[in-house]
């Protein structure tokens, strides 16, 4: 069957392809290796490399070719990439150049600013940029709105996690806030006598890094096709044939960058398991960014904290760094599965986290829909962490507002993809044990081939074939259901 | 005064150069950091990189804005930057796309049967590749013959080294080959009795990094613009704001990667000294291959290799593998100023290493324009080696003809810029001690900014000003000039 259109298009989306692994690597690079003074000439290189892309984008020769292939004759995956395709095009297309660069330079300048501001906890300072930024998120909503049918901050959210709404969000944290505050409660009440040893530092680096090597190892990624370097802030990025992990390492503290490894463990094997036949299409990228922190999450909350991995760890920890009581796997399973609320996401427990998600999406959707204004976010802050985790963070903008990169660089919408990634890691366990009664003893005995080919079969092999629901549904039989998430913390903590 | 189509054009420059760096720092991670099954990915992508380059540098539209800056009032360095671009525009336009095509997939084959062919000794096996790379490489010679009018060997040197041409090649390397064999006979034997205490292993690789990093901040590497790393061939690449150096490491030996990381400094402090006022256009370039050879041999040659420089040096050898005798200076002096020949140009000592420049462009010449047959390549090896050397390498040929990349690789013609490279560092050395007569009394003293104040006026901030005749006369009185080489030669080993 002849498709001219669509080869078009899949020849241009290859050639997106190449053109952006290259400003991929050069992404990682500028994280992982550039000395201070290659900035300047770096950040030129990668605006014109944007520019570029976007140009490709936005060809008008693009929406004739989309629409002609529409009427080839495709089978069912080349429909399903000629969908992400369109998908990509709107994206590109429903901004003006203009808004863009306005935007790039707004948020620059206030992620620039916010670096000292955090730690000087000088909120009013930072109002002066982010007025500017939520402004330009503001009139980005409504565009995106105005071309999808979405509601604002629905429009806004759908470029990470394509399908997902504000009304289903709503039904599925408004329940998440009912159980939250007792189970936190319930948890802290029984881990309170409950012995805990520290364990003793230092933790040399190299030592460390080692380790996170090892535990990458046992989680199966492939150093044939990717590697492991540090940046300040940890990310997984690279290409799927080539992927870039990254931690960071303290010497006072090991656990921190081992878990942010194994986390970004599993980020990397979703990227380096997507299905090779298609790579460069669309329909070959991750389907979404809940769905991708669903690999990560499965990686470090699901398995990595389960007590027959934790067994296999430990002996790994006291090779590192020398026999301790702290490494015994009871305690070091009992140290990686403390809850205590604080006020910082990135620190919390698996159980307090989805508090300070939904805190987030409950300020940042008013906000940019024009309900709630800047100034009003330290008392609805103030109130909302009384309310879910019993803190009081008056007067503390640092540890509060000022504490997320998010909000300067206007990534309005991506706050939820962190719980629902949490739900949907529970939710594929639960499915993996329907399927494989004897997991958690296949688990303890270090078989960890049958998480891994699960995820395979039914989420790294699948890519952007379906729509999450669609997958979600092929994978567990059910679209996404919260419930498997409040059965995981109760087991875990309550059981 | 309006220069539109001048401006056009160095916009069009300035896209080349952040495309270009997005390239150049693929490629350096490329040969730094690449795991095993990133290669095809990353092959693809440079590829797509370098068609749209290309495209870009054949652009329809050049040639008359060319023509129409021409007839524009530019400025003096405006007019020498519009000369460099109409250059790089000839190159790019002088070959149809099937014939790089052809040679890309022919090199290519080449070079990758080499890697086994050598160890192997397998002459015959790499004549049957060797073969169709020398017929292309001729048909790439004709057609660059007739857009420059120069002759078919002179017309590929031009690529690395414009201006220079065989003729005067003959009269320089026609001296060479006069003296250079008795020197050599008289250096030998004066050293013949010399005692040289040899280093003691083993030398760890965290050592040697550590030693070649303080090598560099003694010849002023800027390591907050650019950075030290491993691969298999050493090289300089990156970007003059962010300059990328490799080397290698034997743990069995240090000379090697120390000496080889002085080599590269050379040519990383020029690029970082390029002018900033013109970074992104051609006029900001360095002036040429043999220009840069200059720049890295007066590190390695001329400056590293000055007792004085020794005794500053010394210390910090001792300092990373503890003291031995062989690390006195006077004995390190020895050690790195040994001459003795061999078969190999890589591992050749400065006297000894002319030979093989001469040798290879006395048999490249003849078989760019057809005057000799790859099966008469042994034959002439074997005969040049033991009419300049003394040496016997029949039937040698993984240490004769088979031995350098750059056959495999069509890169003919770029030969002759390492010896030429070593006369002009010797003439800028004598340029420097007229200027400074106690420059070697500074040398001993530490004192080398003298060295480097004097190859950033004259060399590095000229860039492509000037032609390399030009520059060499505004720096030194006169163009290239052996005498000063056989001069520094005479002095260092007679003497």
């Amino acid at each position: 069957m002849s498709t001219p259109a669509y080869d078009e298009l899949a020849a241009t989306w290859t050639r997106l392809h190449h053109l952006s692994h290259l400003q991929s690597i050069a992404g990682w690079d500028q994280a992982a290796n550039m000395p201070p003074k290659g900035v300047e000439a770096r950040a030129a290189a990668m605006a014109e490399m944007a520019a570029l892309l976007h140009r490709m984008r936005t060809d008008p020769q693009l929406p004739t070719r989309l629409a002609r292939a529409e009427q080839e004759s495709l089978t069912e995956p080349q429909r399903a990439n000629l969908r992400e395709m369109r998908r990509e095009w709107r994206l590109a297309n429903a901004l003006p150049e203009s808004l863009v660069q306005r935007q790039q330079l707004a948020t620059s300048r206030c992620e620039h600013a916010w670096r000292t501001q955090r730690p000087a906890n000088d909120w009013a300072g930072f109002l002066v940029n982010f007025r500017e930024v939520l402004a330009l998120a503001r009139e980005e909503a409504a565009l995106l709105s105005a071309e999808t049918g979405l509601a604002k901050y629905d429009a806004m959210m759908d470029r990470f996690e394509p399908g997902m709404t504000s009304a289903r969000l709503d039904v599925i944290f408004g329940e998440v806030r009912q159980w939250l505050p007792g189970l936190v409660q319930r948890v802290m009440a029984r881990q309170a006598d409950e012995k805990v040893v520290q364990p003793a530092g230092p933790f040399p680096v190299q030592q460390q890094r080692a380790l996170c090597e090892q535990a990458m190892r046992l989680l199966g990624f492939d150093f044939e096709a990717g590697r492991l370097d540090v940046s300040t802030h940890p990310f997984c990025g690279g290409v799927p044939e080539d992927v870039r992990m990254t931690t960071r390492f303290r010497e006072d503290e090991f656990l921190g960058s081992l878990m942010g490894t194994v986390h970004e463990t599993g980020h990397g094997r979703y990227e380096q398991n997507l299905p090779r036949d298609w790579l460069g299409q669309p329909l070959a990228n991750a389907r979404s960014m809940a769905l991708h922190e669903s690999q990560s999450l499965s990686f470090e909350m699901q398995l990595a904290m389960h007590p027959g991995f934790v067994r296999h760890l430990a002996p790994l920890v006291a090779a590192a760094f020398g026999r301790q009581p702290a490494f015994e796997p009871a305690n070091l399973h009992r140290l990686l599965t403390r809850v205590k609320p604080g006020l910082i996401r990135v620190d919390a427990d698996e159980v307090t986290y989805a508090a300070h998600v939904i805190l987030r999406y409950e300020i940042e959707r008013p906000l940019v829909e024009g309900d709630i204004e800047p100034e009003d976010i330290p008392a609805l802050w103030d109130a909302k962490m009384m309310e879910l985790l019993g803190l009081d963070t008056r007067g503390n903008f640092k540890d509060g507002p000022l504490q997320d990169v998010h909000w300067p660089e206007a990534l309005i919408g991506y706050f939820p993809c962190y719980s629902l990634g949490a739900m949907y890691a529970a939710q594929w366990f639960a499915a993996m044990r329907r399927a494989t009664p004897d997991l958690d003893a296949r688990i303890d005995r270090g078989d960890f081939a049958v998480v891994f080919d699960w995820l395979r079969t039914h989420i790294w092999s699948q890519a952007s074939r379906w729509s999450t629901d669609e997958l979600a549904v092929r994978a567990s039989g059910e679209v996404l259901n919260p419930a498997h998430f409040k059965a995981h913390l109760e087991a875990r903590y309550l059981g």
